[in-house]
């Protein structure tokens, strides 16, 4: 099967795992990677509404984030692999938790305002999707959930930062585009391709598209990529 | 605070913690019981697709529901418990489920053609929104995240009952409401009422609306039911 | 490797998943088999005071695994799947342990007693380990856990059942023999075999013993296993 | 009911949950803190192959430990709670850890050898008996069970500085005497004490000692402190 995303910038390498996964539904993940969303965010047009109500929902999404990730610290039996989880964990409370606070409270909103809003529906769905998935199966499982997010977070910056298209100068959006295309998050994307390469090698070995579970991960990386444009729809449409 | 509902038939008995959660809140029962959904099936005017998609969605739900009541059978510490729980996960898959496989069997709709339909997102941000919330709680939580359901429609069938609107004659959907308006829904309803009281009480104890965790617990229960208004939209609109 | 107990009558069909997992242990599997205490059920020599502690012990340890069972439901994405794991713990809770509450009442203890006994600690490390194993990892991990004790218990009383030198007039623990050599049991046994083997299936496939998940397989089902003789060992010398 | 470990020196404030749950199990409490083990690490006559034994298996155990508080943080609905449990995780693989490969290594134990020795039933007892206790319950149960460990170890060291009779000129066990003496670790009981009582507020509120949780965070602490004496004894007699 040809991979229209094969020679797309970004984290995934050519023969990892996450490559295997995002050409297994490769027109959900071009949806998810070029959403409109995205777009407004690259040309710098898209309304702050619904960048500020992306924003607080994001906050929400990356407190249960952290804990899916602590969650993979439990589930790892290998002290590598904990050290792994538990850094993101770290990464996720205590940096980029503290970017959305500081940006939300340039506009007056505070913490606590974040904190109290309700949950929108599709990010509920994506979360707890996520936090199940990995609390049902091993953490095979719950890395494939989890790598739409991180994976492709880090492949959208790669791509904007390559497109030529994209604008830099006077868009209002541009920290944002800096912090997911930048060396730092780039790393971090490379890292959870990597992490998810060996622990589908402890856990399932050689070419794990021939294995039975391949069908079971196929789906889990493509609902858990379908659950990130109702995010990104949420976004736009400011969806509760 | 006055109760809207105090009155309501049902399996809600007037001092139970069931009732202290639905006055708390009281306006998203009243727009699940009484959602446009329910109102169709009751005059039977509802689209046969809306039925449809609606029953579809409701067996994927069931056996994530079944899912759930077999966790609280792991989380109960007390035999009596664990058979509560094992006598509905029974329930669920051995009668419920095959009700459902039945009337679509009736559409020319297999349970495998059900079984290969993707979850809709309202619906899986209803049922993995409950499964969490178990997993990360203890069966308290669980409890109140699945009461919604389970004596919701009881309530609405025992609402249908008693409405003098409801059409039985020729109404195409006559099995549903009679299914939870019927003595064995009904005491299932009871059921859990009597079981949310009991760990209600084992886990906290005296006037539960005094303790601390008295917020929390409504806010699960208000998240489940929104949920459920939500899972009604979606068989009302066809969402996917 | 020669598996000195591929002969061994029981559930155990030739080239199945349990014959790997055992052939892979086997010296710790014959310790299992034929422990002493075993020995003295057979031949009606085990000291009364040993057999009622174990029933007791057995009696809390039921429960545990009976909230196993409930874990496997949960944790089954399939029906069928839910189904078997659904009526082992109907099973557990309304026939095994009622056994052990009659046998114990024709001696004087209540089943308030026996709920009140604390769990021995060979009773709580066994129990622990499998219900932990079975959340940290998928239905594999723990249907591995879960194997020594039911498909052990049911060669143990196809063994004795085929061993002249069993003891059957006369024998005080007759009744055990008689439950676990019987035809109900030896079936539950043979089920538990093959539900192993379709679950390896659908999360391996193929041969399993050349998975890279293998030797972690084998390590639980060893460490299941030598739990399993801490049990027996338990029992024997009445330890608490 | 007098408490004989109220002076005791220590992390324990006087009207704490700790405090309460100590004075609920003080007998077993008083055979944990003093026992053989310790007053044999206090006078430096503790065999040295003992101390190697326990501190392979205090490896282990930590990185089980580790696993608890990863899901603790997973379980913490609270930034503050998830930043206190992550960076207990980080402390325990991160420091606690590498000064037991440091000390075994001098004895040239590799830490591969370490990882390698298989786990003492006593260790696994214990660290299966907090982690599905986790698992089952809410945080408040989870961190019942973690509580011994920590802040026992803690008074422990606190008691030991305390007592004239220490030996620490010539102690071979002087850097086990100092690190759980040393203002760090004090500091480290004490705040296991205060996120305790901030849980048990959140959960319970009021006067815990009057919830019907009560005997049951009592059964959890006193469960946890006996497994702990397992532990103790599996170091002196070598266990395995």
């Amino acid at each position: 099967m040809a991979d229209p995303h094969a020679n797309a910038p970004g984290p995934i390498a050519a023969n990892s795992v996450a490559a295997a996964l995002r050409r297994a539904c490769a027109d959900d993940w071009a949806a998810y990677v070029n959403h409109a969303f995205v777009r407004r965010l690259a040309d710098g047009t898209l309304a702050t509404a619904s960048y500020k109500h992306f924003l607080i929902q994001d906050y929400l999404f990356l407190r249960q984030f952290a804990r899916a990730w602590a969650l993979a610290a439990y589930k790892a039996s290998d002290l590598r692999e904990m050290r792994a989880a538990s850094q993101t964990v770290d990464a996720l409370i205590n940096q980029e938790l503290q970017l959305h606070v500081e940006t939300c409270a340039g506009w007056g909103i505070s913490e606590d305002a974040m904190a109290a809003t309700p949950e929108a529906r599709a990010n509920m769905a994506y979360t707890r999707f996520v936090l199940e998935t990995g609390l049902a199966g091993d953490l095979l499982d719950l890395l494939t959930a989890l790598a739409p997010c991180v994976i492709g977070y880090a492949e959208i910056g790669a791509r904007l930062a390559a497109d030529p298209d994209t604008v830099w100068d006077g868009n209002p959006y541009r920290e944002w585009l800096e912090l997911y295309s930048g060396d730092a998050f780039q790393e971090v994307g490379r890292g959870a391709c990597a992490q998810l390469d060996r622990i589908a090698q402890a856990r399932i070995g050689g070419d794990v598209t021939q294995s039975p579970r391949w069908a079971e991960l196929c789906r889990i990386f493509d609902q858990a990529t379908r659950l990130e444009i109702g995010f990104w729809d949420m976004g736009l449409h400011r969806e509760t």
